[in-house]
């Protein structure tokens, strides 16, 4: 995870200039589409773009699902059937945009990232998802990663007595961003676990690699938040019902998801300062066990210095020492040094050191 | 106390699927019910749910109480019956809904916390409460957790004289959420409590407990936080009357509550400025015994080195050192001993750290 | 003083419940009060609560002081007389009220604290005074703390030629805010002195003490945060005129209030930024000293160390040692050892830890 | 610089009351005046009060500008003869106001801080100016330290060819911001200097001197926040025209010194930034000393202890030693000693702390 | 880089009054011009200042570029040409304006900093570029530092089928601060390559000169906030069509460039969350570095200590000491000292610390 991506091969140039800056992917992009009424469904793959694929004034809603954005013709295709400003291609393309909303009264254009966390690393696996909202119909772009967050909104569709088979491209545009906001539910969960893996790892055994993954939690908190934060503006401005697209009947659904999204947000700032609290008990706890280690070595020094000083004293070679001669020199010094050890522990038992 | 739900299950589900979120509950889901007015109370346990409980257009108030969410059938029942919207009905389900008021025209779908402190291990029991009040009834949905708070408001309803008697089920809806907000200060008033009995530790005798119990107790008003903060604007959208289902003789009890809103939020922050300052106290406190522990070894290092140093000269065996023959020798290196020791002491007294 | 009051008796309860939660007081609750207008000034101390205390549409200037709540009958009687609603009596009982000002129509509530600095103890007293402007007369609740703040408002009263004497129960309301603001001011000072003297303290002598101290005040800092920060609004709404009692002419003086109030909620903020920053003064003193401590240890060992080194060499019992048979073996290695005292000495003197 | 004036004198008087708050001064207020046009400039010292100075609808600009508010009178004179309210007199007294900016529809009211730095002690010096603005004059009040930063607003003036000439005394105000304003810069810059130094010395040669030094710079920077802040407010509620005295001609100008205000700011701003930030640095340069301390006493002891050790081995007394009687024992343990020296050197170069 | 310009030379001057307070640059400032339309371009350097370059109602565009500001004539010329007041020329030469946008009607002025990074020191180079746009013209002024950022709209001019070269200078506009945006971007990627490095080190080898480093960073991501933070504003401002200079059909792009804006902030303050979590990695690493040196200290003194004052025991020289005489006294201490050494390290291992 990078939070910041390149943008060096774009500065200067002209608005509008199409430049792929997403990840590289083999294989070509991949176009599929579905067309649904309540009675009848459709799925099929694209594999030719001659002529625009989706009719105006056609009840039938379609959805068309283009993942990878490698070739740029397909992009231009699009551009160019459904009226789509240049400006808006180039933003699908620059795959580090924040999430917004923006109106052109005939299509809604709306970008948001899509978030996984893969099992094995820990890392997060974040991909654009820029959903292009016409009159009849919807049109999704995936940055490219393999595999998406859409399976239960495809079940959904194939089920004839879903309320998505019966509504209009709108509620097929919620019931995407619903999926991908549950997602980030599913994230966050994972992040929480996590967390207090470590903060039982911070009271059992706290090290510097303890340290490490909590500073690791954090960026990854603010990548989150930085993805996060923008989609409150842009759930509220759905709501709002601001564009023309959006039918009264979708509108209490996307009230939901606005309800979603603060929920979201609210437990991300939770985690946030959970983990800023972690790092407080880690400096404590640090400073705690040196004191820990001072208090052994002051002990032991305290101790024998005194000691040695004793046996070192009759260790001295002069001539005239009468207590080397005496028969009980050695045994009292044995005594002496007994005492004086004592005198010390029982000093520590009431200073609490023991 | 997990301030983060398992949403898990429900990711990518329509809107409106109704799934158990909460914690699994031993027996059925309870309801009773209670039928008022100025003269009359009623009160029985509700048994069967096959017709539709309360008449609408009736001039008395029918508060029903639903325990437990596990049977999804009495959801069901009560969304057909009142017409209640299946995301309301999904969000009674959703045990981790943030605070909320909304106006569905026809009823209004308030949702929060009710809050408890476990005396025994000081873990915080939290609740969630749906309430929904229409035009003659209000039904309050209980997560199922034993007991609640309700039980005053109870025995104000028997009592035949109450203004509660007199008034609408929104007067009912105050009376409800006026005695969840109580509860909250008896919590704020035990965590103060807890956080006294801690600073007092902290100056007496602080440990690694100390910073756990501290952090502890910032992870539970970081909970409360999330809990209380939504809630000020459910009071105050509830007192500014947006709703055609609040009277106006209620207005007056609502701003009132919105001022007891407030009041708990300020009293929260309060707290948990208190317990960021006492970490702070909790390093100086650590980093000062530190200084006393390096003293004590400094002294004595200080002191026993040099004098290690003068008996391990005369424990020297070369031949030829005149002073192991004198007859003074020893008493000299004596007073040397003591001189020097002396003289250490003084230098400590002077710099203050004995 | 305790931030927190206790609330819990009043839990579940009726709105509109009187409860006394303030402190107990020995004697009665004492009621006094004081009509005039330009040329004529009465002052009596009211005895007899049988009927209604002041008449209605009368040119005259009552106001009513009332000091101690624990007579609930006084308060029952002016609710009945005035017409103060019920919510109001209960927060005026409710000695932890956050300060607020309410618009009634017939009557403008206004309730704040009290503030003065204990001179012996640094402990802070703050008592809560609610204010009832009516028509033609004021009356003020005294949580009942012996003596209050207002004796210059009485000798400006006695004062025939004072402005207040002349204008309406508004500006007696301005007298009694105004001189409220300025104890404020008195009891930053005073705190803004003990600040002074523990910055001295922290510079000359750091002690745990003095980190208690600073905590002590940072505490009272929150307390005064938690009652002054809400009186912005209150003066703000007064001075905006939101109620009809508040007469044009007293507008003016209004709005100096809530310069006041400004003045000293930036005074308080300093103050606490000040106090912040002391903290980190002490705890870079602390760890300071610490280095100062465990450079004399260090310098210490390393000198002695190698020296007892040496002298232990020396008093090795080899029967084939050369260098103890040498002449000048003893002067030799009193030389080495002076030379190596010497050599460590310049190192540390060159290391800067001397 | 004390950041808290004493206010307690005036606690609980009248509003309007006039006492004098700041410094005591010598010798008596000074007064004197210029009046000019586009034409005429005439400039003298004011010794009489008895008549007004400046006449109403004279088409000449008079500023008159007052020096120490030790003699009230002088005030009472101006209050009575341009109908100044006693609010604003007592305003123009107290030396602790909020810089604010306040209409009187006759005329405009400004307080703000005049502010230089002592080049010796490095200490602020802060004086009070009130500006009283009519229709063709303006009064300006100084607390009356020596000297103010008006000099060249007095040499513009005498240049007949100055726009300030030619304007009204609108624009005169703004040229006593816009130089009060300039010398904000100064000090900042000169604040700025002096922070530059002390990142010398912390990377050089850090001391709690250093930290005092910060921390005194810290508070300096508080007060110019505290009297900073407020400007803005002022400078926007200036250019926003909310007073009729204020030309148009004039506001482009006022423009300008918005944005100068917004500047110092930020300037201000980013200083106290950097504040923190060298506090973290000072610390952690703690540290890590205390660390290089601590590897130096350990590796003397690490080496030492073992080396003393061996040497007291053979300095036993048993008679049954067989290696004291080897002829090689004595160049054996020499041998000894020198490799377990070696091999702890090694240890200790290969953990990098030599 | 100094965030802190010197402004001293101007303070107190009449507002207007144009002082050069940039960067001294050798050689005289260079002024050159492009005309051009779709279908006709030409570039020229101008030499001459002796009339007005553009023409007033001419349908090509002019594009004026000046470099360096040292010479004032030519800022008076431009001021007197297309009648720029004098508080814009002060702003233009005053280099260190906070970016901001202000319509002067006739003309619409914007000033804001280019931004680049020196590869060789790391360090940030900026200059001030203030952009005059009118009815036919946009002239912009820069600061003087050697090479732009603006060879690419140079060069998208050259080509003849650019959007650019059929729209006015508003556009022109636009294009002028993408590219400088654009840079943004750039510069803020190079710092976080060195964040990232610094992240390494940290883990790695951390010093005082990782700790010198980030706050280094810490300071430039202060300069740059200062510097991009008001050009949210200004964007905001541009897109809302304050200005009749802006065309509709830029409006489009300017919205693009507002979120650009939006994005570098975003980024900006991620790098600078970022940061400051490292300084606690740092702390908190130096902190457990310092325990382990103290283990090894600890751990060496204990063992160390009790064996000496054994062999001191042995080496002291009383008469009667039996244990001298045994046979096997030397092997029965030899074994005793093993056993003591193997007992600490027992109990070290179990501690943990080894």
């Amino acid at each position: 995870m990078t939070s910041i991506k390149k943008r060096s091969k774009k500065a200067g140039l002209a608005p509008g200039t199409l430049i792929h800056m997403g990840r590289p992917r083999a294989g070509a992009t991949k176009v599929d589409m579905v067309e649904y009424d309540e009675t009848r469904l459709e799925r099929r793959p694209v594999t030719s773009l001659d002529h625009c694929l989706i009719q105006k004034g056609v009840p039938t809603v379609s959805w068309v699902n283009v993942e990878g954005l490698s070739d740029l013709e397909v992009l231009r295709h699009f551009g160019s059937c459904y009226g789509i400003h240049p400006l808006v291609l180039e933003d699908i393309l620059a795959t580090d945009q924040r999430p917004k909303a923006a109106d052109y009264g005939e299509y809604l254009y709306v970008v948001l990232k899509m978030i996984a966390l893969d099992d094995a690393t820990g890392e997060i696996k974040s991909e654009q998802v820029s959903l292009v909202l016409g009159q009849n119909y919807l049109i999704s772009f995936q940055e490219g990663l393999e595999g998406d967050v859409f399976e239960q909104v495809r079940a959904r569709l194939d089920n004839e007595k879903a309320r998505l088979r019966g509504m209009g491209p709108d509620f097929l545009l919620h019931a995407l961003l619903d999926v991908i906001v549950d997602h980030y539910f599913l994230v966050l969960e994972k992040l929480s676990d996590r967390i207090e893996e470590i903060e039982d790892e911070l009271i059992e055994n706290p090290s510097t690699a303890t340290v490490q993954a909590i500073y690791q939690l954090k960026r990854q908190m603010l990548f989150l938040h930085k993805a996060f934060w923008p989609l409150r503006e842009v759930a509220s401005s759905l709501q709002r019902r601001d564009s023309q697209l959006i039918r009264d009947t979708t509108v209490i659904y996307l009230r939901d998801l606005y309800d979603h999204t603060v929920q979201v947000l609210d437990t991300l700032e939770t985690l946030r300062e959970m983990l800023s609290g972690m790092l407080d008990i880690y400096l404590s706890s640090v400073s705690n066990r040196l004191n820990e280690v001072m208090k052994v070595l002051t002990i032991i020094t305290t101790i024998f210095m005194p000691l040695a000083f004793v046996v070192g004293w009759y260790g001295m070679n002069f001539k005239h020492m009468p207590e080397l001669d005496w028969v009980y020199g050695y045994p009292i010094v044995l005594v002496l040094c007994l005492v004086m050890a004592g005198g010390m522990l029982l000093y520590f038992k009431r200073k609490r050191w023991l």
